[in-house]
C-alpha cells in the first residue's frame, strides 16, 4: 500500500478541495468521512474511488480493508486531519464517484425538502424517511448539500437505501397531482388541517420547509393540503426532523 | 452603563469559567447566549443575574433592554468571543442562577432520558416535551449538561415551561410505578411491543436512551413495558430526538 504522509501530497490537495460544495459539483465527486459510512457505501457497491487510511485505521480494519478490491493509501494522521471536519479525525475516509439516480418514479411515500438549511437536518430527515420505509426524498433548491460531510454523517448511509435527488419542487410538485398523488404541505398554522385528522396513505408526498421560514408561500399554493402538528405546550414550534418524524409515521401508521 | 473592554477583566475571567461543567456546578450559575433565550428568561421570570450587551446589541435592542430592570454591562466584541462557544458571538448574552425545581409532582406525561449525550439530543427533547405538552423531563445520570450553552440552544426556552429535573431513574420510575402510571422502555428490538399497539393516555413516563446503545438494561427489567418504532426500510434505527417525538405525539394522538 503506498503511503502518504505531507499534506501538502499533490493528490492530497486535490482531495482538500472536495470540502467546498463548487469543487464537488465541478469533480463530480466526493468526501466521506469513517468506518460506519464507508462499509455501507461498499455494502451498497456505491463508486468507491479510493480510500484513505491512518496507521491506527489499518490496525483497526486491516482484516476487513485485504477483503476490499479499492485502491488505498496509508496516510499520516496529519492527512487525515487536513481532509476531516471531525474534532477527532477518523481512521478511514472514503472517496466517492457522485451518482445521480437515473429516471425516478414519482409514486408511493416521498419527502420533498424546501430550503432545508442546517445539514443535520438534512440527513435525520433522508435516515428517517429510510427507517420509515419511504420511497424517496427530494431536495429542493436551496437546501444543503447532500455531499458535505455533515450531512453524510446524519443520514448514517440511508442515501445508499433510497433515492435521494435534487429537482425544482414545484416540478416533482405537478409529477404527484398529476397522478392523483395527494401532496400535502407543512404550516405553523391552526388553519391548516391538523395531521391526525388526514388518514395513513400508500402514496403521499410530504413537504418540509426552512428552520425559520417554513414551506415557502409559493409552495404551499401547489400542494392539495396543508398540514400542521398541534403545539400543546408553550413552544413556538418543532424542531423540522422531529416534525418530519411524526408525520411520516403517522402516514405509515 | 458600565463597559468592559478586556477579556482579562476579573468579572469576564470569572464568568468564562462557566463555560465548564464543574465551575457551573460550583456555582450554582450558567451562560445563556443570545437574544431569544434571554428574552424568554426574563419573560418566565428566572433569575437572570446580569446581562453582557456588545455594541451591535445595544444598537438592536437599547430600546428592550430599558425595559428591563437587569444589571448589565456594554462589553467589546473581543470579550463577548471570549465567553462564546458560537462562531459568531451574540450581541447579548445573560448570566443566570440554576433553580432547580423544588417538589415535582410525578403524574400527567413525563419524558424519561437515560444518558443520551449528545447536547443537541437532550435540547430537542425537552423542546418537543413543551411542544407535546408533556409535564415534565427527568434527565438522568450521565446525559449532557442542561445548562450548557449547546443544550439551551437546542431547547430553545423550553426549560422555562416545563419542569426538566435531574434525578436517579429508577426512583423516578418507582414513583411512578406505585401511582400505577405506566412506564415504558424504549428498544431497537422487535420482541418489545410495538408502539402503536398501546393506547393514548394521560399519564405515562417515557424512557429514551443512549445514542449508541439505546436504554440501560437495568433500566429497562424495571419498566411496565418495553416499545419499539417499527423499521419499515434499511436504517438500523431512528435519531433519538426523532423517535422520541414520534412516541410523544402517539401518546396525544
Amino acid at each position: 500500500m503506498k503511503e502518504i504522509q505531507g499534506v501538502k501530497n499533490p493528490l492530497i490537495k486535490e482531495l482538500r478541495k472536495l470540502q467546498q460544495k463548487k469543487y464537488r459539483e465541478k469533480e463530480g465527486r466526493y468526501l466521506m468521512e469513517g468506518f460506519h459510512l464507508v462499509e455501507e457505501a461498499l455494502r451498497a457497491k456505491a463508486p468507491v474511488e479510493l480510500l484513505l487510511v491512518t496507521h491506527k485505521g489499518l490496525a483497526e480494519w486491516g482484516e476487513w480493508l485485504d477483503q476490499q478490491s479499492v485502491t488505498r493509501y496509508l496516510v499520516s494522521d496529519e492527512v487525515m486531519k487536513s481532509l476531516s471536519d471531525l474534532p477527532t479525525p477518523p481512521g478511514i475516509m472514503g472517496i466517492l464517484t457522485k451518482t445521480e439516480a437515473g429516471k425516478v418514479d414519482f409514486t408511493g411515500r416521498w419527502l420533498l425538502l424546501d430550503r432545508v438549511q442546517d445539514p443535520g437536518n438534512v440527513g435525520t430527515m433522508v435516515r428517517t424517511a429510510d427507517a420509515a420505509g419511504f420511497d424517496g426524498v427530494v431536495l429542493g433548491h436551496g437546501c444543503a448539500d447532500l455531499y458535505s460531510t455533515k450531512v453524510l454523517r446524519s443520514t448514517q448511509g440511508s442515501q445508499f437505501h433510497l433515492p435521494v435527488v435534487q429537482r425544482a419542487l414545484p416540478e416533482v410538485i405537478e409529477a404527484f397531482r398529476s397522478q392523483k398523488i395527494p401532496v400535502y404541505g407543512t404550516e405553523l398554522n391552526e388553519a391548516a388541517k391538523g395531521f391526525q385528522e388526514v388518514a395513513p396513505t400508500a402514496n403521499v408526498a410530504l413537504v418540509m420547509g426552512n428552520e425559520g421560514q417554513g414551506v415557502a408561500s409559493e409552495i404551499l399554493a401547489l400542494t392539495d393540503q396543508n398540514l400542521y402538528i398541534p403545539i400543546y405546550g408553550q413552544a413556538e414550534s418543532l424542531n423540522v426532523g422531529v416534525a418530519a418524524g411524526i408525520l411520516m409515521y403517522h402516514f405509515r401508521s
